[in-house]
């Protein structure tokens, strides 16, 4: 079965793993070991696609000064198509379509694939991060003009638990956008179980009220090897009960526990997904380039995977 | 162990059973069947106390409509001691400080305890439901009236994890009780595991951070049997986290759905205390009238214990 088969499918129980691009102007030969360093873990891990996400600034997101500064990356499709062209798993590459205008995003998708990358590709378009942020073009206008491309383009989005929490209507948000287009939904790193499973409650009954099939929602996990890593994720908008804020700044090791923590929260989250009968996929990321969160990602992905096709 | 040494030891283990008085001028063949079924089924679950709730009309609380009409009940004091002299359990008596004076609370207080009845009693003082409510006794007050009766009564407060959620300072609220001469705490219904569990982090917390000494915190379970009580609850100022709320209204059977997840919640929650080092009690209410409901309860108990006992 391809990747579309398996998306397509009532048990997609896809494993992806994500990373964003280096930092552009990064030194050739420290690029060249980083793209070699990837490509080695891909191959081992050989997760069912590689998610490459397209970093914004952010910085209209909240008073708050960010944890890391923000530097410009390598272009996502760039990135996935050139750097890493000999790892031959399946991109999926992230679009902030705020810095487009309906010209260019139609020019990007309407260029050819690269060679030996079979049609349909992927990708997650994504809007501003907030409504105060500039943005040439809207994510509703987005799909628009994504839409004569169907054929061509496989198009995600992504789905937010946290935003569910405060306004409780995300999962008519992913209808809608079902409707605009979406075929997939990756959620942002899930550290708020009773957030996610209230999303997924809500979305599974405005399915069967309606009479909708459900589109895959592919969970992320992101592991956490330090306060600064805690402070960025905050930042980034992800939630962390009180009680699992608490543990990750009082642990003996920081990372050991936020895989374990990690490990239980899919755990519940997988289990309610499947009582529900919602199609799932994972998605473990790296956003750190400390070597042992890079490494902890790896563990992480292998035991996450372990609970999906046991579970 | 008597209950006030095993509620002075660092692993209490206790479980009561919390009843309502029925309505002032309740048919007395009426209530002297209530009384009579009352005994029987105590007798039966042999809680380690029985804890009488006073009941308020909290109209102050929110603007909706209460679910069900408020009417006044026969005094929690005269029920436990006289209507339920028979059931030999220590029982705790709430009282709600907000409609007594200094010297009423002190009269109630410098009471002789009724025949039979060893010292000290054991009480839950309650403040005024909201800060809009009128209250004639602060509660930071009535501890101080009740600071004098310290040998004759054993005082608790209730600890409320959904004001923690709110405002995120209930652990501080408890160290200052137990200061205020507190020795014991019972909670609200429990239905939201993150929110206690954020509550505990936080107290397990200040107390390890000031050297002080963990008091019990009793946790309440009440069984769900109708979307009307869960509304009453609601109203009452319970959190439900909107899957677990989606899950009763969904359920062929909302009171068997709201067993097991009481049970999935106790389970998660005492887990987590046990972690902590903190020591726990379980109180099982009976709010309803309802055949069913109070008959769920009884089986609640009986489950919850056993979690316990084992856990």
């Amino acid at each position: 079965m391809t990747l579309i088969d398996r998306l397509s499918s009532a048990a997609p129980d896809l494993c992806f793993y994500g990373l964003a691009p280096p930092k552009l102007g990064t030194d050739p030969a420290r690029l060249a070991a980083i793209v070699e360093a990837q490509t080695a873990r891909l191959q081992q891990l050989a997760p069912d696609a590689l998610v490459i996400y397209d970093l914004q600034d952010e910085s209209d997101r909240q008073a708050g000064p960010r944890p890391f500064p923000f530097l410009p990356t390598i272009p996502p499709t760039e990135y996935a198509y050139q750097a890493l062209q000999a790892v031959s798993i399946p991109k999926i590459v992230y679009r902030c379509v705020a810095r487009d205008t309906p010209e260019s995003l139609s020019r990007w998708m309407s260029a050819p694939a690269p060679d030996g990358v079979v049609s349909p590709r992927l990708a997650v378009l994504v809007g501003a991060p907030t409504n105060r942020a500039p943005s040439s073009l809207a994510l509703a206008d987005a799909y628009g003009v994504a839409r004569p491309f169907a054929n061509d383009w496989w198009i995600g989005g992504i789905a937010i638990a946290e935003r569910h929490a405060r306004r409780g209507d995300e999962h008519e948000r992913l209808v809608q956008k079902t409707a605009a287009g979406c075929r997939f939904f990756v959620t942002q790193a899930v550290y708020d179980a009773a957030a996610t499973k209230s999303l997924l409650s809500d979305y599974a009954r405005a399915l069967r009220q309606s009479g909708r099939a459900p589109v895959p929602i592919i969970f992320t996990f992101s592991p956490c090897g330090s306060p600064t890593t805690l402070k960025l994720l905050k930042w980034l908008g992800i939630a962390f009960p009180r009680w699992l804020e608490n543990e990750l700044l009082d642990a003996r090791d920081i990372l050991d526990t936020s895989l374990r923590l990690c490990r239980e929260t899919w755990r519940d989250v997988l289990g309610f997904a499947r009582a529900k009968g919602l199609p799932v996929g994972l998605n473990v990321e790296s956003i750190s380039i400390r070597k042992e969160e890079v490494e902890a990602s790896a563990a992480l992905f292998t035991a996450l995977r372990a609970e999906l096709r046991e579970g």
